[in-house]
């Protein structure tokens, strides 16, 4: 290894500062005079904290506090000290010994928030739509009561919509790992031998991934089957390939704390059904139109409806999935979600993912999926694009 | 790939059935006639549902109602429908059309809450100490009020105890994953070459991770520098390794569910220091100390103990972790720490980590670690033991 392109430089204060300043407009328009955040993608976005420790072991909580006026500060147990001294751009950190599992910093917490200059007498935590609670849910109620008069509500908002919009170096690490990924996807079919199960070929392709230089693959679903499969976020199992299915694998790899999300459909050992084959090309087409719905002013409604027409016109059942696509960046998914009612507005950085999927035959079901960062005029491919004729893989 | 081992036979229905008469054992004394269970270790705990997709797209919630005495039910989203099946023996499945952010399934989770057979008025959610929950917090809260007079409190204490203790399948996956951890680490000398920075080796050794046997590594952190490194959690970074250096890796690897955690030190084209050499002999003295602890009736605390007295005698300053080992099992880190005051009660089918460290030098970290199972006789050691004598990687 090492031979792969050079690391992306790491992000600018600037970037971190542009970042602090768009949340803490939408914090005044929330009417909130702080912000707690306690989660991986929320602690990362606006400190820079990188850690894979601090999200793989739950026994130590690590909170942050982002007034609306006044400097922020970090609250984290004393073994993280070089950790974020090497990592954030927060100076002010505050520690305790940990693990105290009867007060994990509670106090501490407390009074960062308590000493928070006050105009609307309200503090955001990660409560709504989307998130997890990066802390037991008792500590938190117990913060909420030490901190009273301040009414602890709801914040979650406040970061959904400044992290909707990418900036160009957040775009980078996408594509980054969209081209990684890519790269991956080009050795599948090669990749797929006679006597490999459903696992042999995620672990071969997730060591293709690391090879091919993403940091880590949290997510690869595989779907394998005689003429297609019936489910799209299962596996691996021990399921043999065989000649005259159809493989697909889907891989959310993260480079720099930024995901791809996508897949590709590989034929075994012979072409696809010709109804299979049909399914495919009326999915790229489906495809095709999404991408080109996403343009600033659209809305992920839009997304949807371009790439349900061009399946309804041809006959197809849609998929059962609940949508078509969804936000990619700091999460495998992410607001907003390309389907009926969801009326986000597109902008330049939206980041997308375009997901169309249809059932056919007796239970089976066929999915594309591309990424793209919403621009001024064209959407921008993240992905290479899977090509129009289902590949076959040599059996 | 497909040369490993085959996998292990799925865990029984007689498992689950155990793991179920247990918990309810627990949730009498506990004075809970529910358990409403959401994050990941506690539901495949209980159900079997195994899913990569749930855990890493927080858009759709998964709830699972235990009752006391009735029986239990998934209230899910409609695309996991054939992924539950596929892997759970819970059979009552109720599902709700996903995304869907105004309402995640509330009405039919608390509908499935409300018909518990009621007994003490009380249900129990993940609340407590080092968990996480998995579903946003102002839904829980919806949810609480929802089921009124139903309480809804605390009932991690239910779950830690009942995982505090391993069956024999549990433990088998353990083994495996340090088993094939323990492989990819004797071939770390030979896997870091001149030119390699620390991400570098981190890709390579994942690869390696999965070539051996592993399903996936959420964790390897990496520590170098000349002579020593200063931090057991941090990295990987892009400081290039030199002749000179130490390196440490410490991975949690997953096998079907189940982590190992342990680490390895190599000297990077030299003999280490005398100091090093020394604080590194004293480190495996200590480990042997804290594994010959791990008798029944011991606490977590006495593991400690042992191993703090072997470095104290030694004249070392003890590391700045907190603790010297913890559980393991689902979760990478689990109760309890092996540190003063935590005085829980080790019994055969404990999991632990043993695992001291020692600062040394100017600003210097070194850390060992081993895992065990407590059994009624000699803890079995479930990881290749670290050499007494650092290896030497060729430079």
């Amino acid at each position: 290894m090492g031979a792969g392109p050079r690391e992306l430089p790491p992000f600018t204060l600037t970037e971190f500062e542009r970042r602090v300043e768009r949340v803490r407009a939408l914090m005044t328009e929330a009417r909130l005079d702080a912000l707690l955040v306690t989660s991986e993608p929320n602690m990362e976005y606006l400190t820079g904290f990188t850690t894979q420790f601090a999200w793989n072991t739950p026994t130590r909580p690590w909170y942050f506090v982002l007034p609306r006026v006044s400097h922020p500060c970090a609250v984290i147990p004393e073994v993280g000290l070089s950790n974020w001294r090497a990592t954030s751009w927060v100076a002010d950190v505050r520690t305790w010994p940990s693990p105290r599992p009867e007060n994990e910093g509670l106090d501490l917490l407390a009074g960062a928030l308590g000493a928070v200059r006050r105009r609307f007498g309200r503090a955001g935590a990660e409560l709504g739509p989307e998130t997890r609670l990066g802390m037991p849910v008792a500590d938190l109620l117990r913060v909420k009561t030490m901190i009273r008069p301040l009414a602890l509500v709801d914040g979650s908002a406040v970061l959904r919509a400044a992290r909707l919009v990418k900036s160009p170096a957040e775009v980078a690490r996408i594509r980054r790992a969209c081209a990684a990924a890519g790269r991956a996807f080009d050795t599948l079919p090669g990749l797929v031998r006679p006597g490999d199960n459903e696992k042999d070929v995620v672990r071969a392709f997730q060591a293709e991934l690391l090879r091919q230089g993403v940091d880590k693959t949290p997510y690869t679903s595989i779907g394998t089957g005689c003429g297609g499969y019936d489910s799209i976020i299962q596996g691996p199992t021990n399921r043999r390939l065989a000649k005259g299915d159809i493989l697909l694998i889907d891989t959310g790899s993260r480079y720099d704390g930024y995901f791809c999300d996508f897949d590709r459909n590989v034929a075994i050992g012979a072409p696809p059904s010709r109804s299979a084959a049909r399914v495919h090309d009326l999915l790229w087409r489906a495809t095709e139109a999404g991408i080109d719905a996403a343009r600033p002013g659209a809305t992920a409604e839009d997304v949807f409806l371009a790439q349900a027409r061009v399946l309804e016109d041809g006959g197809m059942a849609l998929g059962n999935v609940g949508r078509f696509g969804h936000g990619l960046g700091k999460v495998l998914t992410e607001p907003p979600s390309n389907k009926p009612g969801d009326r986000t507005v597109l902008s330049p950085g939206t980041v997308l993912t375009v997901e169309p999927s249809a059932l056919f035959g007796a239970g089976k079901i066929l999915v594309h999926e591309e990424n793209l960062v919403v621009t001024e005029g064209a959407p921008e491919l993240l992905t290479p694009r899977a090509p129009r004729a289902m590949p076959i893989a040599p059996w």
